[in-house]
């Protein structure tokens, strides 16, 4: 057998923005015995997480599961709504975005990217202003669609997505809108109707808590409308007869079954949970996290406290300081993985994952791992960012245990 | 937490062409914890699985593995090597050879099909000497690939690669050879060097012994080259990209973890047992329920004892019983699930799997399911086909346990 | 990690009376994580395993739950009631029975054995009568109890103890009834309370579909009286700090957690069924089964068709065969396991289990098992059992799937 | 399904002195298929775990395994060696010497107490030297044996057993030595021959990190030649049928197989991992600890430094602090579990156990979550405790990874 072997003792503290560690219960669900994909039970399960998923996206059309990476639903939503060389408005929020960008690129789409300049452009949401502005000026309508990340899992930015759709409407443009919520959904506040989005992109391994191995797409009946006209070569990926056939909770070909119980699971969790409540749990460890680092006197990748994400915090680390050198440090010595800098960040920064199944004592030992790495590594400290993700946790209750005399008090969900 | 309860009590007989029952062994596997997929445990297991998939595939080439499934495979196939409008020439065996010319065609392919006409035409393998014909005639070398299935799903045939690779060469013709042994790998013979395939196509879920999630191609050489001159728009399924990345281990965007710890003990148990061994096991448990089917006077889907799948075995209710009729009762009554007969030969066949994960006594109890719902269905049987298939195992010795006397003599596979 | 790799390939058949299959479902609910065995949520699993079991035992009086074996249990209820060198009254209607009979003894009490004499004398149930003789002669009471075995796993043999509890009252004894219902408990009929019984004895590996490890004794008010006089040594067996401080859902000293976790997930499944349709169920296979016995033309075990048990058939086999060699055979060439005949029926007979997780299709293969095992060894059989059971499963409906249109009419149990 | 539903999100920190938190992959190697233990894989098993366990205890004679808790082994080991009124001598150092007193006293024997008076008394070891004097007086050798307890699991204090091997060896006096190292084994140092120790008992829930439910006695040549003529009534715990049927792997009644399979895979961790090593983390993880609580300025419970224990740590609140109330309030609001004072330190103390599967930062965010608990019920603390145990884990290296160039620098074990 394949063994985590690395590991000595204890568990691993997987702290990376996703995948996020999968909590035992989503485990044991996955090793259900495999199921006839065309017989009857499975049309059940089939139906459950074709109606859970829509409430997790908050939407009431049709959401796609397919056996894929975010990468895989990426290209499925470009391949459903658009043509051969059709152009494309890309927002360049960071390495998500940039990668998104080249996908789209090699399916031979022409692509115009948006962004600020430089690795300082990487410290900021999307400017929904400038999309208007783009859009305002398109008077031919050649751009047919949009395409935002909501959070981006390279910099800990999370944009305002209903912004860029006001943006859209106020300049009146037919631009479709595709938003890329993989390491958001779940975790950050998402609405696919209300903010009007006409193809949503998910995957398991973030908040949804599972391994890798499903992509999501979310539609609306715009995008579906534009699906029926679009002519990129399509089949795996292709919306229609999957639509047909998730109505009795089919699927055209194999879906991956044992995924799709976790992914059951995963909904019966975060449901009966309550959508808001996990979305306050997020901003509160974030809140912390972000406390600690400003303690230790790092900047924080992201340079706009109104779009921090609730998901992961990126801290940069100080000039001459190898970002990747103190990753290698923590993980080797204090069993604790932490996500690394990208493309044009790398090695000046790392980035800290605060998602999914996770406490306020894993994140004090995750910052506490960071803080000891940081110091043998050399770095000087302003302060004990151990000692203000404590003191941020212990002023703000929130992570109460169910059925206790504290939890019945209304948890105030604490984002400063 | 979804659970099968309509299974009331004691183990489900899954016994369709794939997914195949999953063994406790595979499923423990899948429950570890999922890692960071850019750390370096990560790049262990994935050089240990992609080695592997070699020795299953038998090539020296390199295997794309995929989180996808076999459709989704068959894709990835098509849009490496090919150029939009590209000439394709495909063998219609049964379902699935209809259901990969279908997706070609969806992708801008142009396809020709080759086939014996009608219902009659699924009980028969590839007949190569008519690839042979058809290649010659194409003195333009128009036809850019030849599409087969090597084990079809939907009848019970196996048709002879080997033979499909002569007729190319006797034809002189250039056209690569694409081979789906989607349920065929690690259950029947496959050879991908020895037999000139070009690129393989499979999935996790069948000789595998793994849930859905997976779709594989293996590469040949001249794969590779016709790649880099393809022009289909490819971007999830490019090659390139992933070829340039396993050889240290790890995948562009993100693998999916669980299934592929699963895939490696898949491979360990392949691989220790020996693929001669598991290739035997299944020749002789397709012998065993096919004296049943005979003893039963029912005919056998495939028509030629040449090319019976060692996987599963296609049975035709006679004139005016609705095999899905049967399947159901069989379903209800014993808690088994057999295949239901695809396209053309709905309601008229169904198909019982012995693939994988089995043993004598399952098998048995499978075709005793099949004799009590076919009986209680009204059909006249001519005779007892849990008694033949009971005398083909007890006089053909082969699935002992290890470390006994008894199993230190050499197993003789019996194939009929 | 230790393997059972003596088993090639699919799924072991374990049909021993014993520890019998652990569902899934009960294998993944002893995964959860240990807790604190004096924390709050340990309270919770504590009480509802308590009242549980209650309703397994049918009674509304205490149950005790130990970290042991059935022995133990054997060993709780003795020397919790009994002082040193009390007189107590044993039935031997198996092994098991004597067994029982040698731990009382060596714990120093004084046992009087009733039953048939020799191996004859295995194949009959508890006589009653014979009890109610005894007593009436012990007119000075000095018979402290009365032992009697309800399911006899050595032989297959059921007694009635309802019976018992008639004699006893008829000879207006004061002594205690201990019942050992090991095995019969959650396969067999069992009434604790209304039946009179002071003890009943069990353990977890057998209807409870439990691993060993459990050892139950319910309690009757008398028997609870008795134990704040008797005067046996005990500590760790001793029921009175145990009663106290179960009643917050708590032990004295440590439970065995995640066996507990499996116990209440075994009672939410058979409760959720109905202990009624679950003792249907097994009368039914038992029937099966023994249609099979008689059709090969061998006797069984149990003598008296009134008592034959609906968990485990006893096959006697004829003069001058082993039966441990076919055993030996059947478990090296079909994967099957098989229990041995003990004591004084060693090597005459050989015990099929047929409770707990099973069904249909599955007792068949251990049908098919055995005959073709039978054959291999050279034993002549009258007829073939595998159609005699397989025409008594089709002629009896019963193992339907819930939900499905068939299980909506009346189950029909078959006892003959 | 019982679900520890108490726990909102992430993972619970077990921090109390055992049950210790269960390693997946142990909870994995328990979920293997039951087998019969009375089959060859059986008897495999078998003489593995009793070969492991032998390593384990340091041992070359027999070690039995129970199917029963720790409190079950005490009485296994009392009820093999003695008779009937017996006269023991017992050392109080705590709860649990306290308890076993208490089960001595139920078994009928006549035990007679050492000990430093008061709850001051519960702060210090064994003091060999008053063994060794009362032996001395005991002329008549009226004392059959003498019981200590090498980690007390209600201090955390680990007595010296050489020392009382020696002073009873100096008192030339015949008394057995019985040694509880429930919580000290596989954590501890412990030599069960070296030390002379004539029976250890032990369970499997602290450092062998397995679920509760097993309990164990190791053997001398000289305890089992007293078992020859101990008259304590005893039959399921009784040596002499075990060690004989252990010869070949088996067990005289049901053994609990599936955690069987969870101590072979323990044993196979720490064997693997080599028991110096282990005792080195230990040791070091309880240095770290102790740094945190006198950076708090609270005392340690136990007053001796010569015998702190490596297992656990006792933490003193200050007058007029209900320790219960603190440990509440860390468990609502931090998902903490923490050890209650036992007996005459309730309410006065609360116990951390830093033992088996943990580490580094799982230890620190156990310090925080006490930190954070202590402050928020108003306790005044003098420093930094989180700050004191990151210091110490930095300066002292240890729990390296397995493979890093850091690992291969020899770990240097850091005992303050």
């Amino acid at each position: 057998m394949f063994t985590t072997d690395a590991h000595p003792t204890g568990r691993h503290f997987l702290q990376i923005p996703g995948p996020s560690p999968v909590p035992d219960r989503i485990l044991r669900a996955m090793s259900l015995p495999t199921i006839d994909h065309r017989g009857p039970e499975f049309g059940r399960l089939g139906l459950k997480v074709l109606a859970d998923m829509k409430a997790i996206f908050k939407t009431r059309h049709p959401v796609m599961i397919y056996p894929g990476s975010g990468t895989g639903a990426w290209e499925a939503a470009l391949v459903n709504v658009l043509s051969p060389g059709d152009h494309v408005l890309m927002y360049e929020t960071g390495h998500f975005a940039f990668l998104w960008n080249q996908l789209a690129t090699r399916l031979g789409l022409k692509t115009e990217v948006l962004g600020l300049p430089g690795a300082e452009g990487w410290r900021h949401g999307v400017h929904a202003d400038r999309i208007e502005q783009r859009l305002k000026a398109d008077s031919a309508h050649s751009i047919k669609a949009v395409c935002v990340v909501h959070n981006e899992t390279s910099t800990g930015v999370t944009s305002d997505i209903a912004a860029v759709r006001r943006a859209i409407d106020a300049a009146k443009h037919p631009a479709l809108l595709l938003v890329d919520t993989i390491s958001g959904l779940a975790g950050a506040d998402y609405r696919h109707d209300e903010w009007g989005v006409d193809v949503s992109i998910s995957g398991s391994q973030k908040g949804l808590m599972l391994p890798p191995g499903i992509g999501f797409n979310a539609l609306s009946p715009k995008a579906i409308e534009a699906s029926a006209k679009a002519t990129m070569p399509r089949a795996y990926w292709g919306w229609a007869e999957m639509i047909e056939m998730n109505k009795t909770g089919y699927w055209p070909s194999t879906p991956n079954t044992n995924l799709l119980y976790g992914l059951s699971e995963a909904c019966d969790m975060l449901l009966a949970d309550g959508l808001e409540r996990v979305f306050a749990r997020h901003q509160r460890w974030a809140a912390g996290v972000r406390a600690a680092v400003q303690a230790w006197g790092l900047p924080i990748q992201c340079a706009d406290p109104a779009v921090y994400s609730p998901i992961l915090t990126g801290v940069m680390t100080p000039e001459g300081v190898d970002a990747d050198a103190v990753r290698k440090l923590i993980y080797e010595r204090f069993d604790c993985s932490l996500g690394t800098g990208l493309g044009k960040v790398k090695g000046r920064m790392f980035r800290i994952g605060h998602l999914g199944d996770s406490n306020d004592l894993t994140l004090v030992a995750t910052v506490a791992g960071c803080e000891m790495g940081l110091k043998l590594a050399g770095v000087r400290l302003a302060g004990s960012g151990v000692q203000a993700v404590m003191d941020h946790f212990s002023a703000h209750p929130g992570g109460l245990l169910q059925g206790t005399p504290a939890a019945k008090e209304k948890a105030q969900p604490a984002m400063a």
